[in-house]
């Protein structure tokens, strides 16, 4: 059983399909989701179909794998089940790839403010929210809550936030420019803040600089060496200076699934299962956790990036060790093998380390690019995904400018939605 | 000043593009729907963005024309403003295209079942809601609640109605047939009511038959002169019949927009404001009511219909109309030019009527397909529809399969959603 259709579990059912067992996928959702894109859809560059593709699926040509819609509440080792609500499924393996969320480091309260990036919800959320800034602005007769409006934060100077501001700077200054008649979207105030002393800390250092100097040339202000002491409605503050906005995107932090609630054992800081070297949980053999959820150690003893890459090659490696117990074997303990990293900045530019070869610039965004379109699942993703790039690219423009959903900040201050809609969301 | 952005109020903005007045557009959304390709949307062949324009982008180059995204509540007719909510914008011309949503003849409590497709949000939730279906019914253990998930109804026999249960068949008998183990798809049972003797009434009677015989060979069982008396969570009633279903789809009625109530002026049986033969109001010379909220009559005296050609000839004759009276002419009456129909009912059939050419099947699809494509606003939807309906009709999949959004149903059912998206959703 697989508890998760993320990059981990999906990997995991993929290398399973021929082995002589039965398989079954649980998700809370129907679709996997390709997470490295998703800061796309939040800036209306890409639907959410196009990242997303139907677990069914992509396993409909495994005759030994079920797909199963349900949110899993615990486990019991016991009786090896895995618990749903009320109902309750037997397993002989379980391997849970449940995933992480974001987190606000004890800070709940800032996670009404601060937004991450983790689901399709959250992606379309955050569009709305940044699309409406504009809006909310253009109508704004007041000069200082109108610049509060016109003023993007970002928290975290990881690949998350690093892309994010790159895109909202580019929504503003390009695909926007012209739209309005009483703000000028280009005065855009785009800041992302980071706590360490530089942008991309897993890239090489000359990268970090390169891809800060590609951000300032976008029009956006890097703050380093600098902490968040609080987020509201209204601002960011930085100790005692406060930046007034009105969104703020998170991408500072994560916090594991509760799989290692479900089991009971140790975790780490940020709730992730301190795995043995085959993934297994210690005492629970048949227990594997994988991915974002697992605190799995590199050659050196440090902890692996919570990385697609990471947990698409866990999941490989706990289908082959399954296999191997099942035929009485012992496998060898899990290896990272780490092919280098990416992130893009904006139109032209992105960074690129693999392994000695570092590259920044055009080269770079055209392996990035690549190198996304080529990991996404499903011909029709690939083909939409590069249509939408070429036409961004072509006409500066972003496709999926829709405010949908609807809130009652949004009600109050643009009304976007009815209340027929509200009350189907919310009822 | 146009409220509203669907095909009138777009037409009238474009129309007075280069008249020297100054136009405010406003509307409620942020952009244009081209709602004939909704039902696609519900049926995941298409994302929300493909058929969606935004408003900005398709006007911003008219100098002249302003965009506000504002919902309005009222209009002053003495003081010649209109009013949203607290605030209240004045207008020298007013045209109000405000449009139609379903409507359920006086029988309000069937909303809540029996699910209508005018807007964004109407077309994800009904998506979600028959691929939840199918999610159900693969996990559910009594075979008379299976059966009722396997059972689908769509209400009305226009267009509507005729397109979406044609899709509903194809989704269920083509792109989920073999992606589930315990249910077989295609199996699903989908019924279409229509009260009148036959489908389609706007169509010759020899293409309403075809089109009935089109569904039928898809596997739709199309009941006609049957009158529903009833929608309730768990069937629809005909008298003393009940098909029991847990998804109802409507597309029976609908009831202009409350225009005709900010007016305080005589409406129709649906709502629709009693225009003159300039399409103005009457006693309200300066306000122009058009499109679905417009009870206009053509050369028989007869109202026209409530679709796209009607609405965008009448969009475009007002803005005529207001460039004569500023040059102190005055405009000959409205016109309507009837170029025909068009309605599709699934892979490679489809009924068209223009004038005295009749068609149906594998030509009359190409044209439905054509002409819709054509009428697309924008290059990059153009080419999003083509290509999602290429790569539907190659892989005989659908590209949008996505269960988003979440309802207290979804969570209890399936938990397709976690507590955090509820609560931003509904908070």
């Amino acid at each position: 059983m697989i508890v998760g259709a993320g990059f981990g579990g999906l990997s995991a059912a993929k290398a399973l399909g021929r082995a002589p067992v039965e398989v079954l996928v649980i998700d809370r959702h129907n679709y996997h989701l390709f997470q490295p894109l998703l800061y796309q859809v939040a800036t209306a560059a890409l639907s959410p179909a196009d990242i997303a593709a139907p677990i069914r699926s992509v396993l409909r040509h495994q005759a030994n794998t079920s797909v199963m819609l349900a949110k899993v509440t615990g486990v019991d080792t016991v009786r090896q089940e895995v618990v749903l609500g009320a109902r309750r499924v037997p397993f002989d393996f379980l391997v849970l790839a449940t995933g992480a969320r974001h987190a606000y480091f004890g800070h709940d309260g800032w996670e009404l403010h601060a937004h991450g990036i983790k689901k399709i919800d959250d992606a379309t959320f955050l569009r709305r929210k940044i699309l409406l800034a504009f809006e909310r602005a253009e109508s704004e007769s007041d000069p200082s809550e109108r610049r509060r409006l016109l003023t993007f934060v970002v928290i975290g100077g990881g690949a998350t936030g690093v892309e994010m501001a790159g895109a909202i700077a580019e929504l503003a200054r390009k695909a926007l420019a012209a739209d309005f008649r009483t703000i000028d979207p280009r005065s855009a105030r785009v800041t992302l803040i980071e706590a360490g002393p530089r942008l991309l800390p897993a890239f090489d250092e000359l990268l970090s600089e390169k891809a800060k100097r590609s951000l300032e040339k976008l029009g956006v202000e890097v703050l380093v060496n600098a902490m968040v002491t609080g987020c509201d409605a209204s601002a960011v503050s930085l100790g005692a200076a406060r930046i007034e906005t009105r969104t703020i995107v998170w991408g500072a932090g994560v916090r594991a699934s509760a799989a290692g609630k479900w089991l009971g054992v140790e975790t780490d800081r940020v709730g992730r299962v301190k795995v043995a070297p085959d993934l297994s949980v210690p005492g629970h053999s048949n227990v594997f956790v994988i991915g974002d959820t697992a605190h799995a150690l590199d050659r050196k003893g440090q902890p692996l990036p919570g990385i697609a890459p990471a947990a698409k090659q866990q999941g490989a490696y706990v289908a082959r060790a399954i296999v191997a117990r099942l035929a009485g074997e012992s496998p060898a303990p899990f290896h990272y093998r780490d092919f280098g990293s990416l992130a893009t900045i904006g139109r032209r530019s992105a960074v690129v380390q693999l392994g000695r070869v570092h590259l920044s610039g055009y080269l770079a965004w055209w392996l990035w690019g690549l190198a996304h379109i080529c990991f996404l699942i499903g011909f029709r993703n690939r083909l939409a995904v590069a249509m939408n790039w070429a036409w961004n690219y072509v006409s500066f423009q972003r496709g999926t400018r829709l405010i949908t959903g609807s809130d009652p900040e949004t009600d109050a201050a643009a009304s976007s939605a009815a209340p027929a809609a509200l009350l189907r969301e919310s009822a």
